[in-house]
C-alpha cells in the first residue's frame, strides 16, 4: 500500500487504529473458513465517522474494503480475497441503549452477542438466534450474514429482529435507515436488505434490534432412532401437531461416534439422535410440550426416549452436540473437518430424504461426510473430513459438495442456510439464486458503482472454490 | 389509451380480462385514501405469466403501471396518480399450499388475509398481522405496504412472514426470491426489500409466508384512565415488567365519545381507556398475565379495571375499537373522518409526550382530532374530523398533520407504522428519511429505469398533498 494512503488513514484514526504489521496482516487474512489472502492494512475504527472517512479515501483511491467481526465466519465472507483494507469493527463494542419499554436496543456492530444477551437478561429480554460463535461472534457480521443457529424455527434469524441501522455506503456517505419503533411501513427496508449482504453494500457500524421476552422455563428431550430417517420424520411429526420446539438438534452416526470418541461417551451410541428443546411460561406448558414430543418420538419408533429438566444432563448434551465440529477432526490422524456444504437449508420434511442422498453422495465419492445441525427449521450441518494436505481429497469433496447443494436445490432448499455465502457457496448460490441475479448485480453497481465493497465474493466469484486456500496443499493456495 | 395497446393487452388476458369502461376506470380510480385519478384501463391478470406480458407492453411503450390489491389502502398507494395501467390482482386469489411440516404456505398475491386464516386454521396455524380491514387485504398489498395491525407488538409485521416471493419487474423479468426454508442466509434479501415498495420496484404476483401456531387461549383487561398520558404509562409499564401483550388499543376521549354516540354507549365514559389483550397456551399463563396487567393499571391510577375472559364482552369491546372511524364521520353534520397522519409511531414510552402534543397542535389549528391506536408498539391513528367541501379546512388540517409528523419524527419515531406512504405521507416521509433517499433513489432506478412501476409517489411526489382530492373540493380536486 502507498505511503501517503497509510498516512491518510493515520490521520483519520491515529497511530493505535491500523496496522500493517505482517503478523496482524496475516491473521486478518483469515477467518473461519478454509480461505485466505494477505490484507494491505487492517484498520480498526472507534466510530462511525471515522469509517466515512476511510471510504472516503478507499472510495478515491479504489481500494477494496472487507468489513470484518471477530472472524468466525466459516465461508470466507471476511477473507479480503482482493486485498484492501480489512475494516474490523472489534473496538465499536459497546451496548449504547436498552430502551425496555420500548422494546428496542442500540448497539454498535462489534458488539459481541453474548456481551449483549447479558445486558438483556437483566431486563428479562433476549436477542434469541444463537449462533454456535455466540461468544465471539459480534452483532454487525449477523446481520451481514443474516446469521442464526439453534433457535430460529420458533425465534427467527437475525434479519426478523433488525428494526434499523447505520451503514457508510461505499463513497463515505452514512446512511441511518429502518426506525427504533416496533412497526415501519415507511418505504424501502433499507435494514433488511442489508441483512445478507456480507459488506458488499455498505459496513454496517450500529444497530437496532427489537427486544423479546425471555421464556421463564424449558426443558429437553433426548430421541434416539435406528436411523436418519426416522429421526427426521420425528421433527415433521412435531411440527405437524403443531408443536414448534425451541431447538431441535439432529446428529447422525457419524457425529455421535465422533462425538462419543473424543469426549468419552456423553451420548447414547445409536443410529441418530434428536434433541428436542422446549421452553415456555409456566411448568404445566413445559410438561405438555415434553409429553407431545415423547409421544410423537414414540410412534415413529424411537429407541430410546429421555425426557428431562435437569440443566446438568441438559448441558452435558448441549456440549456433546456443540463439539461436534471439533471432535470430527479428531476423528482420523492428519485428517480436518472443513466447511464445504456447511448450513444447506431443505424444507423441514425433506431432511430424511436430504440426508440419505448425502450419504450416498459421500460413499460415491469415497469421502466422510457427517451430517448434524438444526433440523426442526431444515437446517443442516454436513462436515467433510479429510486430509487438507491432499488435493485430490479436495478435489473428491468439492465433487460431492456440488451434487450435495443440487440435491437441496432441487429439494426447494438452499445452499446457505445461516452462515452466508462468502467464497465456498459463491458457484452453487449463483445456480440456486439465477433468477435473482440481474437483481443483486444491479442493486450491488446501484450502491456500489465502483466496486470497492467485498470485491469478488457472492455474485462476483469466479470459477472453482479451490484457490486460495489456507491448507498446506500446495496446488490450490 | 391506443386502440393497438388495447389490442395487445386483450391478446394476453381475453375480453374478460380487462376494462376500459368508465364506471370501471372511475370506481379504480380509488382506494380508501383521500385521492382520485381515472386511469386508462383496469386489467385482471390470471397469472404470474400474464402479468410479465402485460409489463412488457407497459415497458415498451412506457406506460404507467399501479398494481391494487383490494384498494384498502389508506395514503393512496394504489390511486393511478399519472393514469396508465391499473393492475388489479383480485383474480389471482388462491392459497395454492399449506405445507404445515414445513411451516410456509404459499398465496397469490390477491388472496384474501381473512381466507388465508381460514385456510390455516385448520391446521392449528396463522399468519398474525391482524389489520383493520383483515376481511378485505389482500396478501400482495400487505407486502407491498409491510402492512400489520393490532398483533405486530408480539407477532411481528408483514414483513417479518415473508419467506419468498415472485414478483415481475418493470421490463416483464419473472423473478423468484428467497426461499421456502425456514432459514435463508443467501445474499440480499430481496423479499424483504420488496415489503414496502409499494408497487415502485416490481409487481408481487405470489408469496410465500413463515407459518405460526395460533395460541390457544387469550383474554382481554379494559382500563379506563382520567386521561392519555396515564393510559400510555400504563402500556410502557406492562412492557417493561416485562409483559409483551397480544395487542393493546388506545383510545382517546374524542374517539370514546364519538363511538359511544354512534353505537349506544358499548364503552365506559373516561378519559382515555386501553384494552389489553393476553394470550398464551393455557390459563394460568393468562391469569397471571391479566392480573399484572390489573396490578399496572392500578399502580398507575386506572379508574376503572375490567378484566375478563367473557368472549361476548371482548368481541363488544372489540368491535367498538373497530368502529372509531365510521363513528368519527358520524361526528358532526356534513363532515368526515379523513386518513391525512392516520398512522405514526412513536417509541412506546414517549405515547403519551406525543398525544399530549397532538391535542395542543389541534387546538392551534382549531381542527378537531382522535387519537387511537395500537399503543404497545407506538402505533397511533389519528383521525381529522372536517368538511371535505371547504378547502379552509383542508388546509387547517395539513398545516397541523405536519406538526404533528414534526412531533413524531423529533420524538425517534415515523411518519407510518403500518399504512405505507403513498402520496399522504410522501413530503414528510422524505423528511424523516433524509438520510434514505439518495439510496431509494438508486435503487429504484436500477430496478425501474424508465420509472413505469407506480411513478409520482413515495420520493416522487411534488409539493403540496393537497391535490386529486377524491371529494367535492374544487381548489384541490
Amino acid at each position: 500500500m502507498e505511503q501517503r494512503i497509510i498516512e491518510q488513514i493515520e490521520k483519520v484514526v491515529g497511530k493505535e487504529g491500523y496496522s500493517i504489521e505482517p503478523a496482524v496482516l496475516y491473521t486478518y487474512g483469515f477467518d473461519a473458513s478454509i480461505f485466505h489472502n494477505t490484507p494491505d492494512i487492517v484498520v480498526q475504527p472507534r466510530t462511525t465517522e471515522q469509517v466515512s472517512e476511510i471510504m472516503k479515501i478507499a472510495h478515491a483511491n479504489r481500494i477494496p474494503v472487507v468489513p470484518r467481526g471477530s472472524g468466525t465466519g466459516l465461508c470466507g465472507s471476511a477473507v479480503p480475497i482482493k486485498g484492501g483494507i480489512v475494516m474490523a469493527m472489534q473496538r465499536m463494542n459497546k451496548v449504547k441503549r436498552v430502551s425496555v419499554a420500548d422494546l428496542w436496543v442500540d448497539v454498535e456492530a462489534g458488539c459481541i452477542y453474548n456481551d449483549l444477551n447479558a445486558e438483556l437478561s437483566k431486563y428479562g429480554f433476549f436477542f434469541p438466534p444463537s449462533p454456535g460463535s455466540a461468544e465471539a461472534c459480534q452483532i454487525g457480521g449477523m446481520v451481514a450474514t443474516n446469521a442464526s443457529g439453534m433457535r430460529a424455527v420458533k425465534y427467527g434469524a437475525t434479519r426478523d429482529f433488525v428494526l434499523g441501522l447505520t451503514f457508510v455506503k461505499a463513497d463515505g456517505e452514512i446512511v441511518r435507515c429502518g426506525t427504533r419503533t416496533i412497526k415501519d411501513a415507511s418505504g424501502y427496508q433499507l435494514a433488511r436488505l442489508m441483512c445478507g449482504s456480507e459488506g458488499t453494500l455498505g459496513i454496517i457500524t450500529e444497530v437496532t434490534l427489537k427486544l423479546t421476552t425471555k421464556p421463564k422455563k424449558s426443558a429437553s428431550c433426548l430421541c434416539c432412532f435406528k436411523n436418519v430417517e426416522d429421526a427426521g420424520k420425528c421433527i415433521s411429526a412435531i411440527i405437524a401437531r403443531p408443536l414448534i420446539p425451541a431447538s431441535c438438534e439432529l446428529m447422525d452416526s457419524v457425529s455421535i461416534n465422533a462425538v462419543n470418541k473424543a469426549r468419552g461417551n456423553p451420548l447414547p451410541n445409536c443410529g441418530a439422535l434428536c434433541i428436542v428443546e422446549v421452553d415456555g411460561e409456566t411448568d404445566e406448558v413445559i410438561d405438555r410440550d415434553l409429553k407431545i414430543v415423547e409421544e410423537v418420538a414414540n410412534e415413529i419408533g424411537a429407541t430410546d426416549v429421555i425426557p428431562t429438566k435437569d440443566k446438568k444432563l441438559i448441558a452435558q448434551w448441549t456440549d456433546a452436540r456443540k463439539s461436534v465440529m471439533t471432535s470430527l477432526s479428531a476423528l482420523k490422524p492428519g485428517c480436518s473437518s472443513v466447511s464445504l456444504a456447511d448450513d444447506m437449508g431443505v424444507p423441514v420434511s425433506l431432511v430424511p430424504q436430504a440426508v440419505k442422498a448425502f450419504q450416498e453422495i459421500a460413499e460415491k465419492h469415497n469421502v466422510t461426510i457427517a451430517t448434524y445441525g438444526h433440523a426442526s427449521d431444515g437446517n443442516l450441518h454436513t462436515k467433510m473430513v479429510i486430509d487438507p494436505k491432499n488435493k485430490d481429497e479436495w478435489d473428491r469433496g468439492v465433487a460431492a459438495v456440488n451434487e450435495i447443494f443440487d440435491v437441496c436445490v432441487n429439494l426447494g432448499g438452499t445452499v446457505t442456510g445461516e452462515h452466508g455465502v462468502g467464497i465456498s457457496k459463491a458457484p452453487n448460490f449463483a445456480k440456486e439464486r439465477a433468477s435473482e441475479m440481474s437483481t443483486i448485480r444491479a442493486i450491488k453497481a446501484a450502491m456500489d458503482p465502483e466496486n470497492i465493497l467485498n470485491p469478488g465474493k457472492l455474485d462476483q466469484w469466479e470459477g472453482s472454490i479451490l484457490r486460495n486456500l489456507r491448507y498446506p496443499c500446495p496446488e490450490y493456495m
